[in-house]
């Protein structure tokens, strides 16, 4: 047993005392100042040994295609609520899914309840892709070979380190913020102003498909007054930030079908249709260089922003031109901010592939093409109705829809086929943000973070916001801490320390400093 | 030492005693129809070595990515042809090419010399498509789970079987028809008509590269009256065919790029422009639904058909709708039949790759998109002039070129980036159908057939005929043998075995029956 895991006991035990304090005293607020600095103490002290807890989380492979890797992250994170004083359960509504980690922790005269939702689950890996191993982290200092060996690091890490692995930022490091800053708490003195209740997901990057359902079963379990929501990546000019909403989404692999065995391209080329040129057209039929989606009526469904909603977006710092040079970009696809483009529906690209180019090119047409894409959703849209909308411009367009390989009969029939499969999707949701409630989280925001915070209305990403929206029909608001530029969702992934340190000031502030 | 191997040296003893025999006789002709039932005798009693002699040449893996398969072949083929009485050699104008295998056998009293052309290098292979081991032959009957073990078969072969395996039909199937026919000959008294030479190339789908500095270097060497083309496949309706000239081609990969790392396209997508649609803007604006390319002034250079072309084609037999069938493709690019189509130059797409799809996508903006694509050109287009306005086009088009990578500096200052990596190409040609010696040539092959073949002016295919035209001003004249339904240029490549019994009366034909 190394050092390091000397020191995750240590953390532990020092959580079970915390727990044991919160439960038999009543709740008071501190200064924010005071909380800041007292915070910042505590994990100054302790570091390697949070960077330590981010670690052994990352090297728990929990993605959807290694179940056991699952499972073992459920069984940990219930240890480590347990250890805290939490009663801490795994909560599921169908067997074989990935458990909802459940923690909940009264607070003596506390009359309002949080919930703190995050997910262990991370996105699948392409390790070739990747630097080093996915699942075994790596601490980097973005100088040119700069592997650090943080493990044996005398002093304080610079916080411009980064944690390299799957899941460190995309939403590990959500769940690592959260017990440090309840540790941090309970070190200096500091009680809850809230009941707390924790709900860590397992299937989020699987489209949350039975979130829902267990919610509903244990409805009672996770009733609150306020969800807050540790995900996704703070505002790109790396100010802190809280979002509104989220766009939904849903995910379609077409397959367009050309011949049935690859043809001689000089001998057929001209005549017979070619998959890869078809699936170009596709793509060109559905959507402009601006990113306008072509089909009539697609906005039908759209909501417009209200007007403090259109003041937020204005308010965000801009960041456009720091964002072009930093991703080597010499334009945006609109002449609008970058939030202001992502509060409009989307259709993106995830992959093509049809033939083969490089060495294994021949001349030869090929026998498909597969376009792997997704759309993002803004209210009030659904994905049923998008989907409708979609196949129904399809076959205007001529093309044949199948939900299969098609037989020969409908080859024959057809000018054009395209195999649509539709994954699981969601809906988008935006959460007023002048309720009493709403007001209330954006100044403890502000007073953790010492100024004012970019408020989004809603992000560009997808977290399912929406389930918890209509089981319980209580504000929910998004308190991201990563890094913007953390790969999340591609090889490479990682967190920027200085994001993991506020983001731990920022939930002890909304564990001990919220009130309405 | 199989059954097989001694069939194999019996053929070669036979040939060397024909080679002795063919130097020391005149040449006289046969009726055709003499003719063509002693061929078909003898290959009636030589089924088994024949395919031997095919299977032996495809195991011999002479691929481009195979140096010493490519060797092992040439040094094979001209102990073939010494076998037979040839003087044969290995030529080579560039160190490290494939050679060309030469061969000249004279005949007494010959005022007239005909090259036979073929090649022994197959395309590359990418063996996971496959059924079989690409260089391993195997035998089908076409009927379910028919493979057949023809090696310890007893009674004639089903002429439908075909034989499976990389470069069985392109083009070693017309060497194979070459070695049999010369074989058939001699063991029923039949001796050549024209003095015989044989080009055997080994480059010729890495697009010939060296095949005109070598026909430069050894231009005395391979001098004649005529070539025969062995190569290509025959017509859809499966008559014999000649044709008298192919397409050029010029293949380019297309990179285009997106943002420096893969981003969450939540965040970031309807803003940062996305390489995968990129590519389908790039296809689209290069290239219509009906096959016709954008670029202003692209037909500038074409020459027109002659009447003689025009007819030849108006006469071929109708093959589009059991094509469209056997394809099952619903509809054909244009309402121009097959073969008017291939008349006009083509943009194919030989592949696309961008992002991730199926199990391995994730919410990304791909980095990049890569397009492999070829054009194929007719007379007069030239590599050169096509490139030139498909970069002028490109550039008009607001697309930024670059033949390597782009830096910061470049992609900034661009709204799209391709690179485009230009293979080397050829120029088409078409061989005047109405000379005397084409007129020859017909007839030879209509009297070998029985009956009338089909006549195509030019191939959608590419072969490198303008490299001989230019070199030796004679008349160029495909005479192609295998099925059109081969996959040539794709996996599971197989030879009909009737295409080949034909293949080789009308090489005995062409070598004993041809006077102009």
């Amino acid at each position: 047993m190394g050092r390091d895991e000397e020191r995750g006991i240590g953390v532990r035990r020092l959580g079970v005392l915390l727990g044991v304090v919160a439960l038999a005293t009543s709740a008071r607020a501190a200064p924010a100042a005071d909380l800041k600095a007292q915070i910042q103490q505590y994990r100054a002290t302790h570091e390697a040994a949070i960077v330590g807890q981010l670690a052994e989380l990352v090297s728990l492979e929990s993605v959807a295609a290694n179940p056991a890797g699952l499972a073992a992250t459920a069984d940990r994170l219930q240890g480590l609520l347990r250890a805290r004083g939490f009663e801490a359960t795994q909560l599921s509504s169908s067997s074989g899914m990935p458990p909802v980690v459940f923690g909940t922790l009264k607070t003596a005269g506390a009359k309002r309840t949080v919930v703190f939702y995050a997910h262990y689950d991370g996105q699948p890996v392409t390790p070739s892709q990747w630097r080093s191993e996915p699942f075994t982290p790596v601490m980097r200092s973005g100088q040119p070979g700069g592997d650090v060996d943080w493990k044996t690091f005398k002093g304080h890490f610079d916080p411009e380190w980064r944690l390299f692995g799957r899941a460190a930022s995309d939403d590990k490091a959500s769940i690592v913020a959260f017990l440090a800053a309840f540790d941090a708490l309970g070190s200096s003195g500091h009680l809850p102003s809230v009941n707390i209740k924790v709900v860590w997901e397992g299937e989020e990057e699987a489209n949350s498909t039975h979130l829902q359902a267990t919610l509903r079963q244990y409805e009672a379990l996770c009733t609150a007054d306020l969800w807050l929501i540790g995900d996704a990546p703070v505002h790109q000019s790396r100010h802190q930030m809280l979002y509104f909403g989220a766009r939904g989404n849903l995910g379609v692999e077409a397959t367009i079908y050309g011949p049935l065995r690859a043809l001689h391209d000089g001998h057929y080329g001209n005549w017979v249709p070619n998959p890869a040129f078809l699936a170009a057209e596709f793509l060109t039929e559905l959507r402009n260089t601006e990113g306008k989606i072509l089909i009539p009526g697609f906005l039908d469904d759209v909501r417009a922003l209200s007007p403090a909603e259109r003041n937020a977006i204005a308010e965000l710092p801009p960041v456009e031109e720091a964002l072009k040079r930093e991703f080597g970009i010499g334009r945006s696809e609109t002449t609008e901010g970058l939030s202001a483009s992502t509060m409009r529906p989307a259709l993106n690209v995830r992959g093509i592939r049809s033939g083969q180019v490089g060495a294994e090119r021949t001349n030869s047409i090929p026998i498909d093409a597969v376009i792997s894409m997704d759309f993002r959703l803004v209210p009030d849209q659904t994905p049923a109705s998008v989907r409708a909308k979609v196949e129904s411009f399809l076959r205007a367009k001529g093309w044949t829809l199948v939900s299969e390989p098609p037989d020969l009969a409908t080859r024959l029939a057809s000018a054009r086929v395209v195999q649509l499969s539709w994954e699981g999707g969601y809906r988008a949701l935006r959460t007023d943000m002048t309720t009493p409630v709403a007001t209330a989280v954006i100044a403890t925001a502000t007073r953790s973070a010492g100024h004012h915070v970019a408020l989004l209305p809603m992000m560009g990403g997808s977290v399912p916001l929406y389930l918890i929206d209509e089981v319980f029909r209580v504000p929910v608001i998004g308190l991201p801490i990563v890094n913007h530029d953390n790969n999340q969702h591609a090889a490479n992934e990682n967190l920027r320390l200085q994001n993991l340190w506020d983001g731990i000031e920022m939930y002890a502030a909304m564990m001990s400093d919220l009130s309405w």
